[in-house]
């Protein structure tokens, strides 16, 4: 390759991993090294794929290839671009290229939610770039516009569907009013859920992506253990019935918030966990591999960010804005800006954040039953905004929908009513997001 | 303020103008600096703002107050903050500080639209900064993806309502049925049209705008007049009427498009114009003072973002993100990612533009007048999507949909329709977007 550098040299690139994001990042790289060239005002050279089994990739350039991905991170390259995911040895591999002043572009959610200190602290120490988009929301420009056009506003709010796997069931069982089981089964054979879901479905991954998005958003470092989570493997068919019967839908929703106390005391809270919505929502309209991601800034507003969240290409793109983006700066000679840290706000644990609580229940059709009801949501000082009553043959359906309590007391009121006698059967117990109270 | 810079300084602004998003710039600057100097690494310190009569701006420090911006801009500060708009003296004043090496963070969408390419090529000689996010979509971040997070892919579209005025005097048409007088007098009234609405209603606002995304998008200068334009002021309640009818709506739109010719070379075709939408699409639902943006890219697939166009505000926060990313630089000793003109793609003509059409005509009521209505579009070339028929008394409607065909075609098709015998009136001509073809 020519070098036509200021300083008479190409950027080289490792790669490490090429699976269907790997391979599209190479195809992009291969394809049109002049375009790139000129975006980033040096060529961008491709120096090292490092795979596990060399033998099985045909496909590429056979003299780029190896199996050393440690050798290659330490040979003479600027740039690492980590595709492979996972905690370890990933992590030793990017700790070392950082401290040796080489900037890292990665994927990587589960590494960024657990190590993002440790990784940040190594970029700032020898100046390189640790960039990340493709770590939340595939495609969607969303961590740079959170980092870098948002840093004058305050974020007060980051809300959205990050996860399409959990995103393609709840659509499904609204739409066929099947169980979760059937629903999951179906998913696995369309190629929506992996042989081993867990990730998915137990909110594994989401309350990766929210831990990061928190992190940016309230400059204040919260890992994914910062995060409450609960998956959708207890969603039944009556959970999104009774969701359906008042014009609603459930979605799996990431939710960062920065929480003022009574004494004005801020803290972050983040949290994954099945909502109801209204249909007339936004965020209810997204469907399959599409994500979707709400900002609110105290100045700015109400701002939303709507694309692919998965799948090689548009992730791809994610990767290769990242790699352009440090290219350029080690063009220049400088380095992006800095992650902050600097706000340290507290966690704020789930029982203490503030939600509302949608409450169906099976109800003795006797009088005074809501009397009841109602004497336990003010013992635990949650204030119920709607109630609606309907008979059923001998039981009487009773849905009640709260205004903003600590998650502690509803959860503790939900318990406590479950124990009356009038009370038949909990049917469904869902916190809602999106209406007005 | 005390000064806490690896160099002992503080970053230095000056504001010229402070109406509405400046005062707004003034007090998110002023109010919480402890918070912006950690998020920018150094003080940031308002040294001066300009306007024409200082004596009217009692609520602003008096000290930091001059009617000389041409003064404070060459005094000693390192970024100059511009939201006065229009073209001159402004433009002289921005030149003058980026050769100066100070860095410019502007809202001006009809500078920019027009001399982009001078205020760039000076930013670029001295390595001064030269940021505008705020010029198109108010708070939502738009330029900063385009520019950085898509950098490594290949942009095919970008089309949006960046109009808060039209939008909102279309989506009243559409709501009561009144004509367009009617609706702008309403508008004005209710402060969502200008006194002299003339910029928003006949689409020269809409025009920078596209003219600036087109340039980013595609790495070419486009200016404002290489922008086909059409305003609103022709839309009648018929228009709307045709199009409610269909289950669509009408949107003026911004449309930036990479064009391919059938030989393989590329062009840009930028056009702002009204648009009939189905009602099901998303930019359908975009009311009020929100502007929406679909980006299309190869790898990335569709994008869409979606916020406040306009406001105190939402544009003093793009603003803010904008002047904490030329602060950050000036800190960090660089500068950010220059613009690319690189690929320097020719404009093409709107008549060479593909387009599709709605044509909604009323015709005589006898035997043969589709046939020869339908023999105009086969002598240009055009072919027909769609056709539906219905009787009326003594007249029919005919409705026509086109399939994408150049747009001097399709005028010229219309026009040779006008004049058949057998088509009483041509009621509303409209071209489409949104739809299967």
């Amino acid at each position: 390759m020519s070098v036509a550098t200021l300083d008479g040299r190409t950027v080289r690139v490792a790669l490490l991993g090429c699976g269907t994001v790997g391979s599209e990042v190479t195809r992009m790289l291969l394809g049109d090294a002049d375009e790139l060239a000129a975006r980033v005002g040096a060529p961008v050279e491709l120096a090292g794929i490092a795979v596990r089994r060399p033998d099985k990739h045909p496909e590429l350039p056979q003299h780029l290839l190896t199996a050393d991905a440690g050798a290659l991170v330490e040979s003479d390259v600027d740039i690492v671009v980590e595709l492979i995911g996972g905690i370890e040895p990933v992590r030793g591999w990017l700790l070392t290229a950082l401290r040796k002043g080489k900037s890292v572009v990665t994927g990587n959610k589960a590494l960024l939610a657990e190590h993002a200190a440790e990784l940040a602290e190594a970029a700032d120490a020898s100046g390189a770039d640790l960039y990340y988009e493709a770590s939340v929301a595939g495609a969607i420009p969303l961590l740079r516009p959170l980092r870098e056009s948002l840093a004058g506003d305050r974020i007060t709010r980051v809300m959205g569907i990050v996860n399409g796997t959990t995103n393609f069931i709840l659509s499904a069982m609204d739409s066929t009013g099947a169980g979760y089981a059937e629903t999951l089964d179906e998913a696995t054979r369309l190629g929506y859920a992996e042989a081993d879901p867990t990730a998915d479905v137990d909110g594994y991954d989401a309350a990766s992506k929210a831990a990061i998005l928190a992190s940016l958003a309230f400059h204040t470092r919260v890992t994914a253990s910062d995060v409450h989570r609960e998956g959708i493997a207890g969603i039944s068919s009556s959970d999104i019935g009774a969701a359906k019967l008042l014009g609603r839908t459930v979605k799996l929703l990431s939710i960062c918030e920065r929480v003022t106390s009574d004494d004005g005391t801020e803290s972050v809270s983040a949290r994954v966990h099945p909502v109801m919505i209204p249909r007339s929502h936004q965020l209810a309209g997204v469907s399959g591999a599409f994500n979707a991601v709400y900002v609110e800034a105290e100045a700015a507003g109400e701002l939303m960010f709507y694309g692919q969240g998965a799948g090689g290409a548009p992730t791809a793109s994610a990767v290769l804005g990242d790699l352009v983006a440090a290219s350029r700066n080690r063009v220049a000679g400088g380095r992006g800006p800095r992650e902050s840290a600097h706000a340290a706000l507290p966690v704020r644990p789930m029982g203490q954040t503030p939600t509302r609580y949608h409450i169906s229940l099976d109800v003795a059709d006797i009088p005074g039953v809501l009397a009841q009801v109602a004497q336990v949501f003010a013992v635990h000082g949650v204030s119920i905004a709607a109630v609606r009553q309907r008979d059923r043959l001998s039981t009487a359906s009773l849905v009640i929908v709260t205004h903003l309590a600590p998650d502690a007391a509803l959860e503790a009121t939900v318990d406590e009513i479950s124990k009356l006698d009038v009370v038949r059967e909990v049917v469904s117990v869902m916190r809602v997001e999106g209406e007005d109270s």
